[in-house]
């Protein structure tokens, strides 16, 4: 990207993507410390926006993806990066992957350069359930991502609010048994038709084990969570009401009924026809992605949530003066939105 | 997927695909000929149903993917062979590739198994341009496609109608800059944000090819023309209308000028923010994919178009009952759809 465009530098980036903060926006779920009922905007950093910090790759090559999420100091090094290149960023996202529940339960994730995860040994049939560790011991096997909240927490020190974060249940599962990436899906999709049962009780499972991990990382420091359903959007809008809102759902009912206030945060990447029911759950915030207009998404989802998102990550490939009009858009034209990209940043 | 669902003999497929069959819908399209003002309902097969025919994996443990293309009799023997083994099937289409546009324009393209199309010398900038072949003699690089739908069209001697197709400008441009499939396609949108005059030029282009192509297909025996935008998804609304619609809509526009009276189909998938205006377009069919509710989509399209599709690949995986079930749902809820899965037939 920046190659490409030698124009678009990495502060003009950072003060682009930063643009929402002069405005005031209601309503915004409130940050429970530091600082105390904090109500400015927000817009956090793209999640993955420290992947692609040279800083972060020269420490890439040194060290392997998940040794990173692993290892608390490094994991906090990173988290704090684009903070340290972007001063005036509003949030800063714990470094993690959304994979380590799977790991948690059990099975082999490998992140593969150029390739991604990759699962050597997938699930195929529900009897490969029966290899899978239902109920892990979460501080046992994710104790590090508690360590690196702690330590980013107290460095950050105040100055902005840390955010941790899940995979739903339904985007655990596609990789879980896609054992990678997919342009479809088949084969998990595959499973809900075939084996609906099975597929409820992993769902199930992983739901459990994502509310005491949420829960905990807000224990250890984050104080905003959200759930990212990347692949919402492969799905029909009857499969998700099956498989995909009831989990999700319950994830923030959960969670809220044991850490009362605690602002959460939904992304349902692509599932257009599920605004309207995302904003009846306990979510207090709705991410949109780039395909969904802001006004539109206003009147499917109603007043009661905060909207996020919608800026195209492509976009960023546009000149400043390009970037800068789709970020004021939402604000111009007369609606509320925490101006975010939708997805990530990416790599041209 | 015959493997992982014996129950499911291609004869079922084959039957759950045709239950429209007994529903009366209007407006349908009215095919030119064999039979003239032929107007009975139509769910023609998935367009990529044959690849997935052991008769069709046969032949082409002996074939280039490209070398069917270009020939005639294989094309339409691999053309007809659904037919051959589901004669109730209610349409054909015919065998080709959306690709054969970027090669008639100079760029080589292979399939490569496992990997999907591969294009070894993709557009880089829009210098890049100058090396293709904007006007390319149709008859001479396309020819071997008119003479495959004139043999099929022969062969299928009036017992249902032939469907030619073309890819859509923007999905064509994506993969001629992305070089092959993507899940972001990010090259081919940082071009729309970073090159737009050059993106321009390119799609104006291919739109002046398709439009040629598609009155040619008509000429060499095609009776309903459709156009794939495979990849509208990847683009926001505003992109959408500015670099994807207006291209599209004029291809209806100006290939119906010639041709008076032709049905044509457009599927733009995944631009469920696009229903409004594929319904002020020329076409007569608009295409839905699974996420888009049928109703919804109605209300958006209105009245004077048909609606395709919207039957998830996917839900084939699921059992007999199933299936029929999510092909019947449309009509039971009293709306009218030709029944079709919505993109393609996906292998286990």
């Amino acid at each position: 990207m920046y190659a490409a465009h030698p124009s678009l530098s990495l502060h003009s980036l950072s003060h682009t993507l930063l643009l929402a903060h002069s405005i005031s926006c209601s309503p915004i779920p409130s940050l429970a410390s530091p600082p105390p009922h904090h109500t400015r905007s927000l817009s956090p950093p793209p999640p993955h926006l420290p992947s692609y910090l040279p800083e972060f790759r020269a420490l890439r090559k040194q060290h392997d993806f998940f040794t990173i999420c692993r290892n608390p100091e490094l994991a906090c090094e990173v988290s704090l990066q684009p903070l340290a290149r972007f001063p005036t960023l509003d949030a800063i996202i714990i470094f993690c992957d959304i994979l380590v529940i799977p790991q948690a339960m059990g099975m082999e994730v490998q992140m593969v350069p150029g390739k991604g995860p990759v699962f050597p040994d997938p699930i195929v049939t529900p009897a490969d359930l029966d290899k899978l560790v239902f109920k892990p011991d979460v501080e046992e096997s994710l104790g590090y991502m508690f360590d690196a909240l702690n330590l980013t927490r107290s460095k950050i020190d105040g100055r902005v609010p840390l955010i941790g974060f899940v995979g739903a249940p339904w985007t655990l599962m596609a990789y879980m048994i896609e054992g990678q990436g997919s342009k479809t899906f088949s084969k998990a999709k595959g499973w809900l038709y075939t084996y609906p049962e099975a597929s409820h009780r992993l769902l199930s499972a992983i739901t459990d084990l994502l509310v005491e991990f949420l829960i905990a990382q807000h224990a250890a420091g984050a104080q905003l969570l959200q759930v990212f359903d990347s692949w919402a959007g492969y799905l029909a809008p009857d499969t998700f009401r099956t498989f995909g809102l009831p989990y999700i759902s319950q994830i923030a009912t959960r969670v809220k009924a044991a850490i009362p206030g605690v602002p959460m945060t939904v992304f349902a990447k692509g599932a257009h026809y599920a605004l309207g029911d995302l904003g009846k759950t306990d979510f207090d915030t709705v991410s949109l992605d780039w395909t969904q207009d802001p006004a539109e998404a206003r009147v499917a989802v109603g007043n009661g949530k905060t909207l996020q998102g919608n800026l195209d990550p492509c976009a960023l490939y546009g000149t400043p003066e390009m970037i800068a009009e789709k970020v004021r858009r939402p604000f111009t034209a007369g609606y509320c939105i925490i101006s975010y990209t939708s997805h990530c940043v990416l790599a041209m």
